[in-house]
């Protein structure tokens, strides 16, 4: 008995097949070099919880304490508290979803609702229906249940319900477990679907019977246009994601699937095998957290930040980007997605752009394979406006050398023309 | 668009094969039971929060939140903070268990550790070998991955060695993804695995190659006999599983993986997949909370508590139970396991122990399925002394009708003879 055996990296049959497949995601490889203070993050959607004045938690834990001490320390029911519950079916509300509390099973993060539904949901080899690109955690969370993914195209008013109805007509009535959509702000993609098109889809995954999981982490941050029910408020059969991450603080891993009756059955017994039950600290802090008006100011002050560096986002990219590059224009969130000439691949620019300080997310980490590689994501929520004109920059710099060498590669004949897939330009 | 449509409820084909076999724990179904004032629970393993000091939680918080406040609302590494991770490795060389920082895993709860190592190493059919009766948690979160369950006896020094090894040699080299274990004051035995087992379980694992998993929840919760090095002290290739909800508070969530390398980069992929990465704030807490001597003295106090509890019960046992019935001395942990005569099933008797203001969980919770149903666990952890004096006396009114009614069976010459099935009675 001694050193430890090499065989656990050898035999493959010692592991679920099922793991084979679950990527690392370039977003969290980068964490490391993201946390350079030298370097522009513009890779990860991390909110700036530094305008989040810790008084107000430390206000919120000592009430927690005190009012809900011995049950905050405690093991809780899976279903997650029911205070927290009544302010998720409150918040829900505000933006037109209707829920009530039983319908709500509080996550660790909206992450923990995908995971929970991919488990209810997937056998290997069963066919979901997602927007191409889609969210690199959605895509990793059901990768471990081996789905066959089909993705829709987006343009800029969000997923093509041409495209959609295509899929559908395909793959034919209940020819998928679910239809996953991001409608507000797109991550990766920073477009919004549009109400026309909410109402379609709804007609559409009746018409085949297919549930519909809403994901909906940024809905409350809007810079511009008019509110957009969610399609849980146009069809109570949705399954709604939702998460305090971007309304209070990512740490406190607190999120939300409210869901029909049977479906949330289902979800608690997962959820239950998965951890037992969520944080009852986090959760009893939360509630205080998000009684009064406090937390409003907050997010309000939050939204005006975003909405700043989102304009100096777009400022810098008409101000930087080479005229053969396109990208789109969020209303709310905390996304760019950038498109390059085809046949640009972002992946390997990935290590100049670290090289010069500043760090972006390839596009092909947000498709299950094969595409997206002449595209990239860019976030504005982290760094003041400032760092943002300086990274957008210095990005295009890196793209600037290569997109004089692929044209000159086009003008000589050697490859295709141009040619821009997805996203609009402003 | 309005009501919601009933089909979920219908359509089998919509959810995944995996779920059907997931079952809910008679102890999470108890919880609202268990809530009542009035109810004596002797059924969760719920460590009593309400002797950790608020005012130490608070100085914690107000120490996390003032050095490392920007990080502890933000997303964290999925790997769990390098300061709580160091925490851990102190923790474990404490208890003779050698591991280095990059070998662990903060989790959600040990429970969460349990359903990535499922991931990570199961696919359906795949065989697991623990002891009969273990952990309702552990066969909860390996059932979704559907494996083939083999239960090894038993006794009063933990799994017994002959069976284990009659099961390896049936299933061969190789023949079980894992071995999982829990050595100290099993749950819901409460029997300890002896030194010369814990060697003997670690050749037969290297003869057979097959990965042991150890469960450590409660190794620090001793009340009689000396430490027993823990299996990861006999071999790095151990996985060991700690929890911080026994040595401070499972409000938290806050558990972790030590295992080799290989295996650790699985389990970091399926965590990323599942929640992206724990609580920082949780962590950050839990770091400040744990640093310096004041929580050794809060557990400290915890075990002299849980040691009076333990006599308590044990006490009451001797006093209030037939003859006919026999129960494990626990020489740590939370939890006696109940014996009575063979054919006599636990189940039915439940509700009438909750009519009388009293709980205990049913035998067959702790297998995966047909037996145990003349046991169950009751656990001595939560209650005041005079408590479980009470809660074991009502138990024992509710024995002593069906008892008398089996003894004139039984003497009638109806049925067998008493047997008596695993444990040892004091």
């Amino acid at each position: 008995m001694g050193t430890a055996r090499v065989i656990f990296d050898r035999w493959d049959g010692r592991y679920a097949a099922s793991m084979s497949e679950v990527r690392s995601s370039a977003v969290r490889d980068l964490f490391a070099a993201a946390s350079r203070p030298d370097v522009i993050s513009l890779s990860g959607g991390m909110p700036d919880v530094r305008r989040v004045p810790h008084d107000l938690v430390q206000r919120a834990v000592k009430q927690a304490l005190e009012h809900d001490g011995a049950t905050a320390l405690q093991y809780g029911s899976s279903e997650g508290r029911l205070a927290l519950r009544r302010i998720i079916v409150g918040l829900m509300s505000e933006s037109g979803a209707r829920a009530t509390e039983d319908d709500v099973v509080v996550t660790a993060g909206a992450q923990q609702g995908l995971d929970l539904l991919a488990k209810v949901f997937l056998d290997p080899g069963d066919v979901i229906i997602c927007e191409g690109p889609t969210y690199v955690g959605a895509l990793q969370a059901f990768s471990a249940y081996r789905p066959r993914v089909e993705c829709v195209e987006m343009d800029e008013h969000g997923m093509r319900m041409d495209a959609l109805e295509e899929t559908l007509k395909r793959i034919g009535p209940r020819g998928a477990k679910f239809i996953y959509t991001i409608p507000n702000f797109q991550n990766p993609a920073g477009v919004t679907l549009s109400a026309d098109r909410r109402r379609r889809l709804i007609e559409l995954a009746r018409e085949y019977d297919i549930p519909v999981i809403e994901d909906d982490p940024y809905g409350r941050l809007r810079y511009e246009g008019g509110h957009i029910l969610p399609l849980r408020a146009l069809d109570p059969d949705v399954i709604y994601l939702g998460t305090f991450s971007k309304i209070f603080a990512p740490g406190l891993r607190l999120g939300w699937i409210a869901a029909p009756r049977p479906i949330r059955a289902r979800v608690l017994l997962a959820k239950q095998a998965a951890d037992l039950c969520g944080s009852a600290f986090a959760q009893a802090v939360a509630e205080r957290y998000m009684t009064g008006t406090a937390w409003r100011r907050v997010l309000a002050d939050l939204t005006r930040t975003y909405h700043t560096r989102r304009d100096a986002m777009l400022a810098a990219l008409t101000e930087h980007f080479p005229a053969d590059v396109t990208w789109t224009h969020p209303e709310g969130g905390f996304f760019v997605w950038v498109t390059l000439p085809a046949h640009l691949d972002t992946k390997p620019l990935l290590a100049e752009a670290v090289e010069r300080g500043v760090t972006f997310v390839p596009g092909s980490d947000f498709y299950p394979a094969g595409r997206g590689s002449n595209n990239f994501r860019i976030a504005f929520c982290y760094e003041e406006p400032e760092q943002i004109a300086e990274g957008v920059r210095r990005i295009a710099e890196v793209l600037e050398d290569k997109l004089a060498l692929y044209r000159a590669f086009v003008d000589a004949g050697a490859m295709p023309a141009l040619a821009v897939s997805g996203g609009s330009s402003t």
